[in-house]
């Protein structure tokens, strides 16, 4: 083996030497002659000329009569020209051929006949006025564009006006990907327990095609060295470019290093990038060879930083790189002096602002690269950066998108998803960003200007009121508006018939029952503890008080799953699963926004639809609300207390 | 008839106006159901939800052991706890299932194994850690994406991560495109006098296809009125929008209105922008019906201003807009009052200037849609820009190409076309853009430095010298540098045989023949003028005179037609098109730079392409060339004359 430890190699350099290596830059695919209506968006592999000139003929540029301008010269007012029909002019339409012998057209507007076959000219032509002339366009053997560019619709219409019906163009590059992994399964709706669905085949493929590439995925191949060599020999065969795809199982044993380095050549094994490090570069055959880890979060980013470049050398055209957008970030991100790391990030515009946020860096997570909004490059022996600076984003969306995008950052509600796609069917153009930080996060958003909505649900021990004791003690210096939301119903989640009979809160506390609780700030869990508090019961005593989770479906879903036996949370979410409700007290859950967005077209269109019969329908299915006087407008004084 | 008079309308108002007449935010296309991986960038027709949580099954997140966390309680250093295999504990690995009964994972190098099957832990296991929970990345029922929104790669993971395989999203809007006009001839290699290729429909399509629609084109209609009429009815049935491309005749009759009117309701004739007049809007049965002009680039402009917005209703999301740039003016744009204008402009970055220029406006010359880089929109109400103005271009293409193109100004020769397809082969980073200004153009191009590089051929009638003399003339202030470059063959193209027996110049004065000149200040209309002088000849008695082109192909096409006899020009262009050369003389063709540029990477490597190999034997194939020392540089020091 030609390598013993993991790298810690530079991303730039790595890439550098890797094509280098394998003089992609020179490689060149097989050229194809296509037909212009299938070469939209193809490369040319030799440059373009012009079979004819465009135009092709003399073409009249007015519509009048043709002449010889020399029979006109010294047309004047008081000795004006004559000519006759047939002889002199030929009356003619734009675009229609220049009769043989004429050198000029004079506009309609200039002829006068004083009877019919007779034109009266007062003033002379100028030789060739009013004429296109041949290949005024485009000339002959001029070249319309050269080699290795990308063909646009201009690009067509100027080479069919060149007389040209085919073009040489390169194939398609063809990256192979093989999926391998013992617990990997291909996509299904019902995996079993220690299946893991292979989605990254087909995240990576669609990549791929939206470069401009083709793709062949391979079956998946188990954690077995002799097949996943043979994949690869059979892959470098087939293809340009190989994509060794490890299991997220990165146990046991890790296969794809030594299976490269058995069958060909790795010249690089670790970079130094997060996610990705793992990343192995390689060659079998002439093919590169690229081992890519299996966490869905470092592939996205492998495949764009590592084998994006690999595409392009092949395709012979730069790809289009991210916009960038500078813009505060909203809070600190730690970053390892050792790595250049990509983090996902949130972006969005409040108030002239850019607000950036880092999300969940969980590399198992795909879900967070739907969400990203666009990418942070931390580079290396950068230690983080701190809220508040200025940085960066590489956009993963356009800046319009980001422009016309509602922020609504606090308490989870699945109210809010329902909004979303009410608010899209309504106005395309309109978007929502949500962040579910808890009822207290929201509040922190709002008044450090972070968003544009918060959804609160905050319980004031002191006097049972809902939210406003709160707004008035930490947001008195905003000028604030509290929209009346829904109340909803709050309760115990159980399992279905509730088999341990559990009747209440007093029912979840030393006993043998596994409690799933919520994370600190969030409403729900300031309930719990006023609820806890009220009936002289401590947190410390309930089991599971400590297991965190960020929503109401998400502490759902491990009831459902049996590994939790109960949990506080909303109706809603008890009915998605089909748990039993033990319901505790009504809620009040609003909206809270700084009064200069009600001036912000998109967040009144967000209200809209709140008032909305649509909403008011939603809320009835999704059960546990009752939205009476939803939507209507209250301003938060500032008191002196 | 429900118009009589062309209108003048402004553009964002007759849009709205139209959609609003035509319900288009409110139009929902059919709906069907594909599978995930043909539905790459297609568009959701309803909200996704997760069928099934991910992970669906609690999964270890370490290798290691599963193990009951109450039974790791009071673990320390002095007080181990002692597991036994198959009760106490389990070896897992990543992505393995949590055993039944477990609820934490404790870290492989945190276990100490005294004998087989007993595992020794120093510290407690705190309970669920090291496991990935249910729904950690997805909870089954949580929306993975709203409606109307487009599947990129990532959405489609997270979708099969969900369980999802089939996705509901949007038939693409299909739009019909109707070329008309009896002079439009479908796309061939030889079209006859008077036909015009039909390229419209290519170029409108592939447009289309990019947008994310589909196209149904029709075959060509002449100007005869219900033939119009009735492809409008059968378009406006089978397609959701309608394209009526006029013929460029806009000669006798304009057809299209009449015959939308006539079918249907014609809303608004004429906008107020340049190009695009005379569009029209309206509608046959209830689908939008446009009326977009015949020559090609406005055609382009109103697809692009008028059509796109269309499609957008229909799609369901916003499409791309192009990134604007802060550039420059080189020259003064003029512009109507009375129109929106829309110019097609190049873009140069040269040192840290982007410096813009606007292309030729004539309306139906495609390839300025090829060689555009961006547009300027200029508002209505506005006479002009001035010289030196900062304007914003919507680019149509990325900043990254234009930073990486090298700006060939000056006097034409197609040794820059080959030069070019050359570097695109060597280096597909790298771009030429070459304006054909003449030598004099280039001079004032580098003096304002609004380009890298400029090609110059000027013979100094005092000395009988080449360029030099002119550089320390003009660029004395400047520190500049002369990459020399040919000698070219001078001389006169005249049709094949030589027909008319002309001998040189002598011949071509007071004769009964016609000339075409190039442009002022074109080192050939220089060397013309001298030689001319030279012979005591005179300019004004040289039939043709006036008749000025751009360059040595577009001199050399006109004599090939037979609508000229003899025009001064090199070699290579009379070679193209089997002209006969009468040598005159050699002259020296070199390139100039402000020497700054010498430490630009891609001026370098043009400049490499001038001095290779390859260079050297395509010159010898264009003809009429002498490379000998091409590419060495020298400096022109300034003097005091």
């Amino acid at each position: 083996m030609s390598y013993r430890y993991l790298e810690n190699k530079e991303l730039t350099q790595a890439i550098t030497e890797y094509t280098t290596r394998l003089d992609l830059e020179e490689k060149v695919l097989e050229e194809e002659e296509l037909l212009l209506q299938d070469a939209l968006d193809r490369i040319t592999s030799r440059g373009v000329m012009a079979h004819i000139s465009a135009p092709h003929y003399y073409a009249c540029a007015m519509d009048g009569i043709a002449v010889r301008s020399k029979e006109t010269f010294g047309a004047t007012d008081t000795t004006p020209v004559h000519l006759m029909l047939g002889e002199g002019y030929e009356p003619v339409d734009t675009g229609d051929p220049l009769p043989d012998g004429m050198d000029a057209v004079v506009m309609i507007e200039d002829v006068v006949y004083e009877k019919e076959g007779v034109a009266t000219l007062r003033s002379a032509a100028h030789p060739w006025q009013h004429i296109r002339q041949i290949g005024e366009d485009i000339c002959q053997e001029e070249m319309i564009l050269p080699s290795n560019m990308k063909i646009t619709p201009a690009a067509i219409g100027a080479m069919l006006a060149g007389g040209i019906g085919k073009v040489w163009v390169y194939r398609r590059p063809v990256v192979g990907l093989i999926p391998t992994g013992d617990e990997i399964v291909p996509p299904k709706a019902d995996p079993q327990r220690g299946e893991i669905i292979e989605f990254n085949s087909s995240i990576f493929s669609s990549m791929i095609r939206l470069w401009g590439g083709e793709t062949v995925v391979y079956d998946i191949i188990p954690d077995d060295l002799e097949k996943i060599k043979a994949g690869l020999v059979r892959a470098a065969q087939e293809c340009d470019i190989v994509i060794l795809n490890a299991g997220s199982s990165a146990g046991r044993e890790d296969f794809a290093s030594r299976a490269i380095d058995e069958t060909g050549t790795v010249f690089t094994h670790g970079l130094a990038i997060k996610p990705g490090k793992p990343t192995i570069l390689g060659k079998v055959g002439d093919k590169p060879a690229v081992g890519v880890p299996g966490y869905p979060v470092s592939g996205i980013v492998v495949m764009e930083q590592v084998v994006k470049p690999l595409v392009e050398s092949l395709l012979k055209i730069p790809l289009p790189k991210a916009n960038g957008l500078k813009a505060v970030l909203s809070r600190r991100v730690m970053s390892s002096l050792k790595y250049r790391e990509f983090v996902r990030m949130k972006v969005g515009k409040v108030g002239s602002r850019y607000i950036s946020t880092p999300l969940d860096r969980g590399a198992g997570v795909v879900t967070s690269f739907v969400k990203a909004d666009g990418l942070l490059d931390i580079p290396i022996n950068t230690e983080g950066l701190e809220a508040g600076a200025e940085v960066d984003i590489q956009l993963l969306r356009s800046r319009e998108e980001i422009d016309n995008t509602v922020m609504v950052n606090g308490s989870h509600d699945p109210l809010i998803d329902t909004a979303y796609d009410l608010l899209r069917k309504k106005d395309h153009r309109l978007y929502v960003s949500s962040s579910h930080v808890g009822s207290m996060g929201g509040i922190m958003a709002v008044k450090r200007n972070e968003t544009h909505l918060a959804g609160v649900h905050l319980l004031d021990e002191a006097t049972g009121e809902y939210n406003v004791p709160f707004l008035k003690r930490y947001l008195s210096d905003v000028d604030l508006v509290r929209i009346h939301g829904v109340k909803r119903s709050q309760g115990l989640m159980v399992a279905k018939g509730n088999p341990l009979g559990i009747g209440g809160l007093e029912d979840v506390v030393g006993k043998e029952l596994s409690y799933v609780n919520r994370q600190k700030g969030s409403g729900t869990r300031i309930l719990l503890d006023y609820l806890l508090k009220q009936k002289g019961l401590d947190g410390e005593s309930v089991y599971g008080y400590d297991r965190e989770e960020l929503t109401h479906l998400s502490v759902a879903v491990q009831i459902a799953s049996g590994s939790a036996d109960a949990g506080l949370g909303i109706y809603s979410a008890a009915k998605v699963y089909g748990l039993d409700f033990i319901p505790i007290c009504w809620e009040t859950y609003d909206f809270i926004l700084r009064e200069e967005y009600l001036k912000d077209e998109k967040v009144l269109r967000f209200l809209e639809i709140l008032r909305s019969d649509a909403f008011a329908k939603a809320l009835e299915e999704l059960g546990g609300y009752e939205s009476e006087g939803i939507g209507t407008m209250e301003q938060i004084k500032e008191e002196t207390t």
